[in-house]
């Protein structure tokens, strides 16, 4: 797709106001009190494959009003002591997959911890089965989430979802095997999306991130993103408010909840974000709106003609070095 | 699209083995004992709507598990005495839409009866809030069920929808102004699956069915439908599938207990049927194939040059002639 | 489709200015002497149906040049005394379709009449043989109607089909069954283009109109238009000028005659308009470019997510809502 | 497109039977004797052109009762005495196109004449006003010519137009320049069927053709065809059929009189077709239809990756090789 | 497509600054001091062909570094003296064809010459071997010529092809049928890039242009194209900085020597061109980037509703007409 | 895609007669003969990356007539003496990537080796200059390789593909990390061809596979193929023929010699083939063509609801469990 939104320069200083409710920090703070407060239960069970310089676990927690989430862990082999740890959040529709297929992190050396969903998984499933929603009870079910329970923010997919995934993070944080002051948090597109809010949610766990990487974010700058591209899953929003058109308030009012610009400006941590300028599926104005408001350290990798594959590989070894060099000051 | 099923000569012969479970009638059975035989708990609250001659009303009852569930209720104004009825199911994703939106069969002469199949609604809405589906906690949001509790036949979404439309028909057999006797229900494509699991389960409520009219019906014949066709919702199934190849068997199991084949082969009322012969959604060999296992006296209309559109107002004229016939025998 | 038109707040103000012939008025004052001032010769007939709270008849009256037009009237069953009337004009390639499909007003308590417009119908046949339009001549003009006889305004299949419509409404006025100061007219896409030009024509047969809804009306400030969607029908004059090049403003001069910023600002009566933002096919530009002419009291409904099905349901709540308002105080 | 019909094999003896009326003959020489015996009235102006070897004309003359139908015919400069002529019939669409624009055959050392299909030439427009078609009378026709006039063979278009064609044919054979006994025809597509049924019917106005070379061919074995393709402009036909389905057979009925089967049974010259297997607008079982059938000596070049587009200019050229044989033989 | 650049007003004086190295001149100098020096070693055998009134050849010559490029020439016969000459140039694709397929220019009483642009030819094949490309050598290049080689400018593709083009034209002006003064060249797209090519190169070869008319001409403005449009081939640019996103400024460079802004700066000749306003091949905004640059007297033709076909006949005829006007003034 | 190529039953079976030239081994013998039989010349240098369990090397050799190609090789790091190796060819446009995007078969404790097939590598670059084809001369082929050469064996582009292919595993079996009878060969749709050719040809270099795992591959069944499916890279043929129509059987000829199902014929080693039922880019029937001739032992995994993805992980896992069995055999 050719260049359809802002030019590189207007991108360059494109920073929208915040539209976000009064109460969004208090709505959080109670979602984590009284949804997300309870014992981990961390399990963590080794999982048979042909990996040879890697040791696979299967890991589940408890996470949003203690229902049981899944993931998987890897673990290099022949590293002693503590080790740096990556937590990878995964993109819309996709599980977690077969142990073998997110190992990026653990073959580079930190533990790897992947996170299964609660409900997706329709694009790459596993033989096991994986983690049901209680709050919605699919599992792999074909999609999609982007307005289930989308009324009122309370029931909404994502707050459920974002709770699971600080609590992986405090989670993985707490393993034996990791460093809790070297803990890094990535993910792509809605990867992404749960990597920035896991940032800016952690320390309703009191969770500290060492940095985040958050490739081609999704559910950033709604009121932009929905009329600005007809690309699924932002697509989701306007085909339910085309069947609903006077809930179109309502449901920017939930949204407003879930918006990254605002998870974005409550990090702490460095972040390193990537753009893709041709990317109709997260757009860049939307990719730079929460870039523009994130509160840490930062920078971004701009690839003028990808979409939303992004940077790829490219961009696989430049969050490497980013880590590298972030884990040496780290570990002085 | 151009004819890509079989040959009018070989659709008018189309009858394959069935392919169900031992244990159908059983699970079945077990399904409304458990699930199924509580009190309806109908309610019927008068809409205002800018109808002139006919009255609207907001009807309730209590679904699978006690769940309850909603529909509309249009009834001629000016005609004495009671009333034939029509109970009309809906099409993937319609929800019941606006109360004067699904009133043929009122002006028609009949009381109608319409669901608000349980989480669907994402592509006509209603101002009122639609149906939930507490075994999944969706309501109105984007798609899709074909695979949502797929695992296994007491998890499976339909098993939920079904026992709310029979329970629909036992209310409107139950209502006031309704002749018990005089019955009929009808819908197209999913609504199509409705009504032919309603001719084919009623009998597990006690329910008279007086006629069956099933236009381009949905939910026939599985196993070839998936792979004949790539046009959704069927693709949902392939595309779970392609994400879960090792599941195959444990769908198609799942699945056979909600074939109309097996459903039509339990019907007893007269039924009508209707089939295009360039419907991608509904090919017309999967409709054949209930057709020809219906038990009742059946008649089909065939549509040789329409798609998943059908025979549209030709249709509708057909199915009101054929509902005179059948009410004038009643009748006398 | 996503946004593609103005802003919101563009669209609030767009008005351009009107793109009209000098003799504009003189064009249509000497088409309604010369082709449209004959004699009515109405007829109505009844017609056989399933309906039973509404009479159905077929009516004809002698349109353009004295040529036989049809179309459907119904009436609500046991309501005495002069009933409002609506006028119904349908959609580019829709006929009057079965007798039974348009009924939505007649339902509410109005006599409704509907037309089948000239030569059309290829997209919901009738049984009966539908209106021939014995004016007709192509010469290269792209398949459809748009650039029929475009050549000049004397030829052109609109200033037929727009004659056709004002003397339907003529024949409403002058129904026995129906009150004249309470004529309604109403259309969508097409149906909409002919609504806003018997507003702003049909004082050329005395005729006054009580209100006018147009639903994302088409044929209006065409040279922003077919610049600006590859939707059809707008495109076959795009197609036609890229056949021939050269005789753009010959064509563009045609069109001139038939703009509904024109019309619009000819209108009198009420004028409720509702436009989607996301439609490629009447896109919102054009609307509101009639909408802001439009000489009469007016308001218009906004569907940011819609694309050319506009407000559905909601709308047609909203029409009766209008017409129930504008009808009380007319009543009075 | 990938192989979508027979085999080569298959193709190699399809002959399917004919579907022919009864009064198919009579049918035809009643229309030439009633609407196709009147003067030619034959026009040739020299039209200025940049052509320097050739001499171009504007011509025209009397076609279908009476009305005027336009063409072009081009002269090779420089070549004494009577010439062979090749008549040329041109596709769905095209007009005659600009005076330059076909003159492969007189580059070639013949006459030759193109027809402006009367009311086409919506593709290629000319800065001349084209061919009217007075006779058209448009109904519910789906947009294009294939359904005009559809309900009975005396009113369909194609009756007007072949006998247009046969009559630009006689008008060769009676130019000054020609040589009566050299008169060759050929087209593709629609031209191809134009040239068919010019072979079939020239003997009813004594016009003898000495050869016609068909390319993929169009209107031949109709009840195949719109069911065995997507594409236009078969898919007219198909469409008109999805909205009155109840006119299937009076629409086979028509078409029946107008079938290259039935035209290539009466053609008594040599014929060259050709074919393309990859062909989805004139499915090539379609035309070898016409092929086993045409009752002269006959020959086909098969293009077995094409579609549409055929040989392009290699069969140019084997048309080219093919007349000159027969040229020869002629001037002998 | 519908407009999609920047509006009439603005294109009509679109001039973006030149984006051209310092060393362009020295570059094209010593690319044909090094490459295209040697001997022409011009060849030239009849052809046999139908074509009665033109005379046909198969011609070669001695491109870039010596290697053999084919064409054709096709002589008007029966005109005595030197002839004006039009060198042809050929589309992305398209090979020469066969003899007798681009002989407008001959017909018209021109010497035409037609190249066999080195290793293309896979839309319109030739029975004859095609032109190869020695010189070729890919790297991870997108399949298709615009990235081939691309790394420097010494390699790239079309330094090879304008050298071949230069090189025709010299052999043109050296042909002994030629009026050296009244040799002009044209071309559509690639065509009208090598055309604008040897306007700004010829005198590199002492050759003089009377005359270039280039049609939609692509390769212009290149960072302003391969972000505006989806199409190829531009998109094969995007499509390789999408693999290779760290060699953009090194495509960029090796792309600014062949930039038709920069040729058109060069050019000595009257310039015609053509511009279709909604063409997504060569977008308007970029040809009018080359035009507004080129140095000669010019003047350009705007279709405002056609895309790539761009004027199709009529452009034709405007180029003979141009052609004409120029050839008189040169041949007085 | 739904089901669009044989029944599962008639695949099981389907194993057409070869189709290949009665010299194809003496081709092949020769083509070794004459350009690879030279020395290999291999190198490998350790590459700098982010991998802290396996240790990288950018590898090269000496390919078709000794040209120089590129390749990575891991290893794991930790585990000592000679170890397994799997050979890893890659798909269509696909280069080798960076050097930590293939280590599947290195983590699971194998010498991994990966080709940069000459010239391919659009579609993932890599920061390094890819392998040239320095024996590329092109044409008028079709963009891309399928076409390149193809007017005789000798020159097509996968004579030199396939020659690089088998000398890698030459190389591969002579490292000093890898234990020579323990060379595993593996690769996915073009990779899997060149898995099956080496397989085939291993023996005119004296290499002994001791396993070959093809994925949905290609280049199998030519004839089948090109007539089966639109789908590129198949299609590059189709359109070829299409411009080039007589060349048909010399094309034809050109691919008998590098059939899949004649390589597979001559294969000795164990074979394990993954086959997806809607695979239009390597249609299944064309698959099991190769796999019913394969010579050694064999088996297949079916994925009926895949495209061309086939199994993802879950095939990679089967490969994996494969590869384990046979090593643990030969490791005895």
């Amino acid at each position: 797709m050719a260049f359809f939104d802002l030019t590189p320069a207007e991108l360059a200083t494109y920073a929208p106001e915040l539209d976000e409710p009064a109460d969004f920090d208090q709505f959080w703070a109670r979602t984590f009190e009284e949804h997300g407060s309870g014992p981990l239960d961390f399990t963590c069970e080794p999982v048979e494959t042909h990996l040879a310089v890697l040791d696979a676990f299967e890991v589940s927690w408890l996470g949003f009003d203690g229902h049981r989430v899944y993931g998987w862990l890897a673990l290099p082999r022949g590293i002693e002591g503590p080790l740096p740890a990556v937590v990878q959040y995964t993109g819309y529709s996709m599980g977690r997959g077969m142990p073998f297929e997110n190992i990026h992190f653990a073959v580079g050396g930190y533990a790897q911890f992947v996170i299964d969903a609660r409900g997706q998984g329709w694009r790459n499933g596993s033989p096991k089965p994986g983690s049901e929603d209680p709050g919605l009870r699919t599992s792999g079910s074909v999609p999609g989430f982007m307005t289930a329970g989308v009324l009122d923010p309370e029931g909404y997919y994502y707050r459920r979802l974002f709770v699971d995934a600080v609590r992986l993070a405090e989670a993985a944080a707490g393993h034996e095997r990791v460093d809790a002051d070297r803990l890094f948090i990535t993910g792509g597109s809605q990867g992404g999306a749960m990597a920035l809010a896991v940032a800016g949610l952690a320390r309703h766990r009191g969770v500290r991130i060492a940095g985040c990487a958050a490739d081609v974010p999704f559910m950033s700058h709604f009121r932009r993103a929905i009329g600005l591209t007809d690309a699924y899953p932002y697509k989701e929003v306007a085909d339910y408010l085309a069947a609903y058109p006077q809930r179109a308030e309502q449901v920017m009012r939930t949204l407003s909840y879930f918006d990254m610009m605002s998870m974005a400006a409550r990090a702490e941590s460095p972040g390193l974000f990537s753009v893709a300028l041709m990317d109709q599926i997260t757009p860049p104005s939307t990719v730079y709106a929460a870039y523009h408001h994130y509160a840490g350290d930062k920078s971004i990798e701009v690839y003028p003609f990808n979409g939303h594959e992004g940077g790829g590989g490219y961009q696989v070894e430049r969050i490497h070095r980013w880590l590298a060099a972030l884990d040496e000051g780290l570990s002085r």
